[in-house]
């Protein structure tokens, strides 16, 4: 397993992988300690409820989505954002298509 | 000093801090393994060269960038972004005003 990225990270140059779902990921940068993931959705698409013991803290480049976390549940949108403690449930429903900036500590070793 | 932030966090509701060299920093999500920080930059903004021990993650959410990392220097556009190992020296450039996503691993105590 490879660990750790390229330092340059082109959008154009990595592909999106599809999940499942209308959801969408693109790797982008990592070692073992830190993970930046793309998530694309598309409307409707549904991040079901899960929880792992990685620290989660997650931009919203665009869209309108509903997170849920430790039961709260809250409409997010492009600007802001949210964080997941280790272990903590949570999952997002998108109600408009739009990208999420999923990054985890440590790495996720198994979106490798 | 506070080591975990809210979960939900509100673009609205979070202060821009100018940090001088038209840049300003707005605190995301953290916990002490953890932080995320957005960095507006004004045109000709500079992020001088420099190094730490954290991990860090970069997306770039919009704006036009010149990126050194270990004395490589490219462009980068809205969409792209960069990992910096642990100690490697970076900076940045903005030859477009525009944000930075910033991630770091652990946490930036110094931004506290």
């Amino acid at each position: 397993m490879k660990t750790q990225s390229e330092n340059f990270l082109y959008d154009s140059k990595i592909d999106f992988e599809d999940v499942g779902g209308g959801l969408s990921r693109q790797m982008m940068g990592y070692n073992t300690e830190l993970m930046m993931v793309k998530v694309k959705f598309e409307t409707g698409g549904i991040g079901s409820i899960h929880q792992h013991t990685h620290s989660q803290c997650t931009f919203i480049d665009s869209g309108l989505f509903e997170i849920t976390i430790n039961g709260e549940k809250k409409i997010l949108k492009a600007g802001d954002g949210f964080f997941v403690e280790p272990n903590a449930p949570h999952g997002a429903v998108c109600l408009e298509a739009g990208l999420l900036i999923d990054t985890f500590s440590p790495m996720r070793k198994d979106f490798l």
